[in-house]
């Protein structure tokens, strides 16, 4: 049998176990041209937030009853299309289930190489996460050498990726995570020069205060991940020609907008504040997804994984991503 | 005697007369190399709101006790610099004063032709107010033709170019403005497609369904010179990829901050919101002010100017402005 895990409700402030249903369904047969895959991976990202809410966005909603969208690093198990075999990997977006069919000439499954980096990575620092990294911090941010970058959600899949591709490339990275023992993960195993636990600072003036310290030379660039008190806060300290490259603004998914204190200082800091989705910009992935595979392969972009164990398990880890509560990069290994 | 407006105190809230005084020096003689000019209009424009407090800002703020800064069309009346005559149509930064000496080797005084167009005219639409409204729609908003440009302050002297040149390019022009009257002289004489009276609309929701209805396609691009409620409602029109170019904030100049409601909508619309100061920008000033130039000489540009006479009148004048009661371009006679 097939486990899935479809949205049967929309949340309402914090989405809930109730949000959701496990079933199980026969596992289907491939047709002509049709590929069976077996999901060994499946992807836990704060967009899911987004996708449960019927608010207008830049993307459709989650349609209830049906399977919860996700990455997913799978296996094919029956193939009738001569370009898949049984064995192959690959990566899809085969969503919160154990099983999935897809036509073998769509675009958007990806054949990986499982020997190159693990094949969890590719749902990680070299799939969509990592591109987001490479994006917001190449594309938008683009830092000089010796200029300092900020990103917020430092400990989590994406911003684990800014502030090491920052710091090859010459920058000052400065991370901050909610929590002493992320932080110390950020500056010791990710290499960040520092990182500020925004928990201990009870207001925009405290937490602004810390970031001058950690930012002698003030900010250049802002990987914005979180919204908030922690935008208000690296507003306050952010450079002339600022760029921050709006990611996430996980703190205001749970409906109620949250404000940005200040925008006067977009104008008199010329601050450039840029909103990316990176499933928009598809030109720039072959040219990241080379350089943040050659990074991971040679060991020098270090990767860490938060693991639910069980499909069952995915709505639990779920929450807790959005709580803050993983390490690194949230998978579920199915 | 040279009447001269010094700037004597800083506001606290809105500007009053308490802040200026009127003097009187006697008229300099210019030394070897220098020029002696009357000024005959003087400038006026919100950034003097911004330099007459001591916030740190992109500019330092104007130092108590001395001529209050401010642009000026000036006749030298005096000259030993070769470069000068007597009867030379200049302008430059003389401040709120009738008579001034420059070297006459110094950058940032350019003679200009009035016979081409107007003297005022360089003050306004062909001077700094022009390229500021030419730089944020030309480089930051970069229309299409048929996309939707939203310009608030639109019969101002920057927003009544933006809007002009926006239709000159193809694109909808769409202001909005304080007043019945004002919105008529938008439409009726600069020939924008609609413009909104903010005043009949009591809250965000209620303005952004004026904007609605007036921009079916929603809006491309914003240039923002007003910030707060007006920001707000225009952010909830906004389609995806739109951009906004921060030029003003008049909301927000008596010092209290004025939040951004939703910035969640810079992540949802992928949008690119960049504040810019023109004289950062002199690069492009040679284009700008020869398109320009040829807008206004040619008549295709229409010039609307609110004069007051007499330096003596400049600061109820630049109270007039900051409080929306100028249409065109708000000069001084001298």
């Amino acid at each position: 049998m097939n486990k899935q895990i479809l949205l049967v409700s929309r949340p309402v402030g914090e989405p809930s176990d109730d949000n959701f249903r496990l079933v199980e369904t026969p596992i289907p047969e491939p047709g002509e041209g049709q590929v069976l895959v077996r999901n060994l991976w499946l992807s836990l990202d704060p967009y899911m937030r987004g996708r449960m809410s019927d608010q207008k966005s830049y993307a459709a909603p989650q349609p209830l009853g049906q399977v919860m969208i996700g990455g997913t690093a799978s296996e094919v198990v029956d193939s009738r299309h001569p370009g898949f075999q049984p064995g192959d990997t690959v990566v899809g977006t085969f969503g919160w289930q154990q099983y999935a069919l897809f036509d073998g000439s769509q675009r958007g499954v990806r054949r990986v190489d499982a020997t190159r980096v693990p094949l969890s990575a590719y749902l990680g620092a070299v799939g969509m996460p990592g591109v987001t990294a490479w994006y917001g911090l190449v594309k938008l941010i683009d830092p000089k050498p010796g200029q300092t970058v900020v990103v917020s959600a430092a400990s989590g899949a994406v911003g684990s990726v800014v502030g090491q591709v920052a710091r090859l490339r010459g920058a000052r990275a400065v991370g901050i995570a909610g929590g002493a023992e992320k932080c110390r993960h950020v500056v010791e195993t990710l290499g960040f020069d520092a990182c500020i636990d925004h928990r201990a600072h009870a207001d925009t003036a405290s937490l602004a205060s810390a970031l001058e310290a950690a930012c002698p030379e003030g900010i250049d660039g802002d990987f914005e991940n979180v919204g908030g008190r922690v935008l208000d806060a690296i507003m306050r300290c952010i450079n002339p020609f600022g760029r921050i490259a709006v990611c996430g603004m996980i703190a205001g998914y749970n409906g109620e907008p949250i404000p940005l204190a200040d925008p006067q200082r977009i104008l008199t800091q010329q601050l450039r504040v840029q909103g990316f989705i990176v499933g928009e910009h598809l030109d720039v992935w072959p040219e990241a997804l080379d350089e943040l595979g050659s990074l991971v392969a040679t060991g020098r972009l270090v990767r860490h994984e938060s693991v639910a164990e069980g499909l069952e398990n995915a709505p639990a880890a779920f929450f807790g991503l959005l709580q803050g509560r993983n390490l690194g990069k949230q998978l579920v290994k199915l």
